[in-house]
């Protein structure tokens, strides 16, 4: 009898964990709280307690050929970067292809998952859920835990003396919806992550002013890359990641400051983080240094204390007047139906064998996925994650003895982030490529690269220097597609397909013209004079 | 006893020559339509006519440092790009500043200017207005004309097979003001010029779909240019110039594309222009290729026939469903209240000797000033234009024989545009740097860099190496500034000190310490064999 897995949440990583378990045999139960699929990518316009949120003008931060499902492109005429609707739509493509949705209860909480009395032999869990106002109980062999976490917003009140005398209106970022809200008002946004920078960046086209406090700073780059390609599919490649981890950290990390410097130089503009050590993960944002250098967004220090209706920066003794107060502080990471002997969170980290596997449990069946931010793309990194676990679930793959994960573990806490740009927050950090090989060597699925280079030079040299797409993590293995080369070969067709919309005749210039002859006229004598 | 002078309009071109009258001791009367100052930097919510209109998010495209009048720098904790609201202020500070609105007569509009009829003895002008319905008369010594070229549009329907039967909403980008209107919409602009571009963009962020219809493409740049530094202080240098104008037109044509495609490839995103021999100015916009990847603007090619709620592009099959049509199709040039035989608009160009005076008048008392878009700022180029104006008018200085003028017009009208990026569009063209020394050498006022090189070597560099900003046209001759010199040595700290509202402390890098101990190791060794 196929064993029976209970997910929990119908996201990204819920869809993708509903497919790798029908893919592997299993009968996944998906268990959403919400009338409908697509987790965080639904916009609602009023916040849904317990669903991750967004505001409306959401855009992808990864491009569409790094974000998709690895054996599902996104549609070629679809932008290089999705705004959130079309997100969805892609989702909703995703669940009606591979037929998910019948594997999907809608309007369903689930209360608590605990260990059936005979666990250590069974691994069985207890679900209980609540459909309408009904509670109802199930066993199942395996859980997969697919809530993210963006649903419990951190909100450190206590660390801004005054707040409370505040006159004006303060929230978190989450409650954002639109930008209306702002019009003529005087704008504090707290926190410089994308969504704190989004925020900023949208309100100062109708507020009267807009600041934007940061006390680390913060690099930022935007989608429109080298050239204009897509930042992603330039910076996360298989050559590149190589360059970055052979190389001494001092000089990959003065590389990439003058790298993210060569947009505008960050000190100039007041977003230089200050800390090196502390390096964080770039913000993605293509309007910012725009919006700086036309005074429509000011970029401040931390604060130092709120008054009644204004806020006093540290390091300048001037009141600013506010009126609305935007707390961009992130989030907690919180399993609020798991007992703490199952997962426990502390200082922010989960001890988690590679961010899936609880260590502690006598039998490994439950993952938790999609609980990392990689400086990649979402998708497939849950993608990746599922297609293991469910492997690791059904019995075909099994964990290391628990003190191997264990250290695992401690030497993640322990270890600060290694070299900028590899690691996206100190809590949930992973170095994308890296991961998803080892992911990939889990179960047999990683492409080998010498080999192919004698089987299939161009499609070798395309995956080392190419971007990462997700198409090369279906070339072998279990769960192979047939399609995954075709669509590495097309990956640029597909992204100039979006923005080529006026097709122009480049002609080349005479200089151009000019610099051919002498270079064919340079071979010729070179070739003359060899056979000489 | 002074020369009466007849101002027509108090944009910024009416109070530089309100300015450059009173400093040269003529008794200047300025004649405004409207019933302020400030000319197009004054925003409305509604279209007035015969005034030059701008919607509500207009941001200057030339930074405070090199748009500013010679002698009156912005404040420095002003944007460097700055907002409509702010740009009128200062202008509003300019003229408190020299008291220039006692010569103003606000709501007094000019019906017409014509010669007296002892004109080739006098060059007098009687000079009909209107001022609250009581038109009057009245004859004055000299005349300048300071409407501007931005306030008839031009808006060629019949050029739109088709659009008589549009359902939809049309209209000219004059009458644009803000972004609501386009809500949920599926909007079209025609012309991508920096206003098309602008609309297309703001739309872009509230409507449903937005396109952008070019027929030849163009070339966009960012204000914040070159590791963040505004555009014009890096591109607009006198050495910049040489280089541009000493190299062979292919190879600068060449170098400048290379440098346009180096933010985005204009070929990837639709925009290239197809007919370099046309080559246009560029288009200043900072988030215009963010909007095309995002798909959040579609470029499309121009348009082939416009149906009752849809619109077929040249080139692509499809329909597409459009409900607003903004023709962003620029402006053609009159002077309503002068007779043809004053000044003759033919072929968008007038017959203006130095853009300003008349070829045809047998007295040299008209000067038209600001009939002109250089690449480069508008207030100083008026300024300076009017600066040598006046000392016509006043007659210290004289014009050549109408044969030279009409020769040099003729020339200019022949002249095709001869090389990107200096000239502006084919009817207004100028080069910047050029045609400022020309204004300086007439009135003397042309610093001398070479025997500067001599005097004062810091500043001689910094002219020649930095922005040609407008203080160095104040540091000598008529109208010398004594600020000049201090002004041009702190622009740079003006620049920065509106975007370093959150200072850091930027330690070198551990590798920067590693080669500056290198650099230092090799000079000691370099002198220990120097001396060996």
């Amino acid at each position: 009898m196929a064993k029976r897995v209970a997910i929990v949440g119908a996201g990204v990583s819920g869809l993708g964990s509903i497919k790798c378990c029908l893919e592997e045999g299993l009968e996944p139960t998906c268990f959403e709280r919400s009338d409908n699929l697509g987790g965080l990518w639904r916009f609602t316009e009023h916040v849904e307690e317990g669903r991750a949120g967004i505001y409306e003008s959401v855009i992808s931060n990864s491009c569409k050929e790094m974000s998709c499902y690895s054996d599902f492109p996104f549609p070629e005429d679809y932008p290089n970067y999705v705004p959130n609707s079309l997100f969805l739509e892609y989702l909703q493509m995703y669940a009606d292809r591979f037929n998910l949705r019948k594997c999907i209860q809608f309007k369903t909480k689930v209360c608590s998952v605990t260990k059936r009395p005979d666990f250590t032999v069974s691994g069985q869990w207890d679900v209980v859920t609540l459909h309408e106002g009904k509670q109802e109980s199930a066993v199942f062999d395996a859980v997969m835990v697919c809530t993210g976490f963006l649903t419990s917003p951190n909100l450190p009140l206590d660390s801004f003396p005054g707040l409370n005398d505040f006159k004006g209106q303060y929230f978190h970022s989450r409650e954002y919806k639109l930008p209306y809200i702002f019009k003529d008002k005087r704008v504090l946004v707290i926190g410089m992550g994308n969504s704190g920078t989004d925020i900023a960046v949208e309100a100062s086209h109708v507020a009267k002013k807009v600041f934007l406090s940061t006390t680390g700073g913060a690099w930022a780059i935007s989608r429109v890359y080298d050239s204009g390609y897509p930042w992603d599919m330039v910076f996360v490649t298989r050559f590149q990641n190589m360059v970055r981890n052979s190389l001494p950290t001092p000089i990959v990390s003065w590389l990439l400051e003058r790298k993210m410097n060569s947009w505008f130089n960050h000190a100039n503009y007041g977003l230089f983080p200050e800390d090196r050590v502390q390096l964080r993960e770039p913000v993605i944002n293509d309007e910012l240094p725009g919006r700086i250098i036309t005074g429509k967004v000011l970029i401040k220090p931390s604060i130092k204390e709120v008054k009644g209706n204004s806020v006093i920066f540290n390091n300048t003794p001037e009141e600013e007047p506010i009126d609305i107060i935007i707390f961009a502080t992130g989030y907690t990471f919180a399993f609020p139906f798991l007992d703490e002997s199952v997962v426990k969170v502390e200082d922010g980290q989960a001890s988690l064998y590679k961010y899936i596997f609880p260590t502690h449990l006598q039998k490994s069946t439950l993952a938790v996925i999609g609980f990392i931010k990689p400086l990649g793309s979402m998708i497939p990194t849950a993608e990746m994650q599922a297609r293991w676990a469910v492997r690791v679930l059904k019995g075909v793959n099994t964990l290391p003895p628990p003190s191997v994960m264990i250290k695992e573990v401690n030497a993640r806490k322990e270890n600060m982030p290694s070299g900028f740009g590899l690691c996206y927050c100190k809590a949930l950090q992973a170095d994308y490529i890296r991961y998803m090989d080892e992911l990939l060597t889990f179960i047999n699925a990683k492409p080998n690269l010498f080999s192919m280079l004698l089987m299939d030079p161009h499609l070798a040299l395309t995956i080392f220097f190419g971007p990462c797409s997700s198409y090369q993590f279906r070339l072998t293995g279990p769960g192979k597609w047939e399609g995954a080369r075709n669509a590495i070969m097309t990956q640029w067709d597909r992204t100039f397909k979006a923005t080529k919309t006026r097709i122009v005749q480049k002609p080349p210039t005479t200089f151009e013209n000019l610099l051919k002859l002498f270079s064919f006229l340079a071979l010729l004598i070179a070739i003359f004079l060899i056979f000489l």
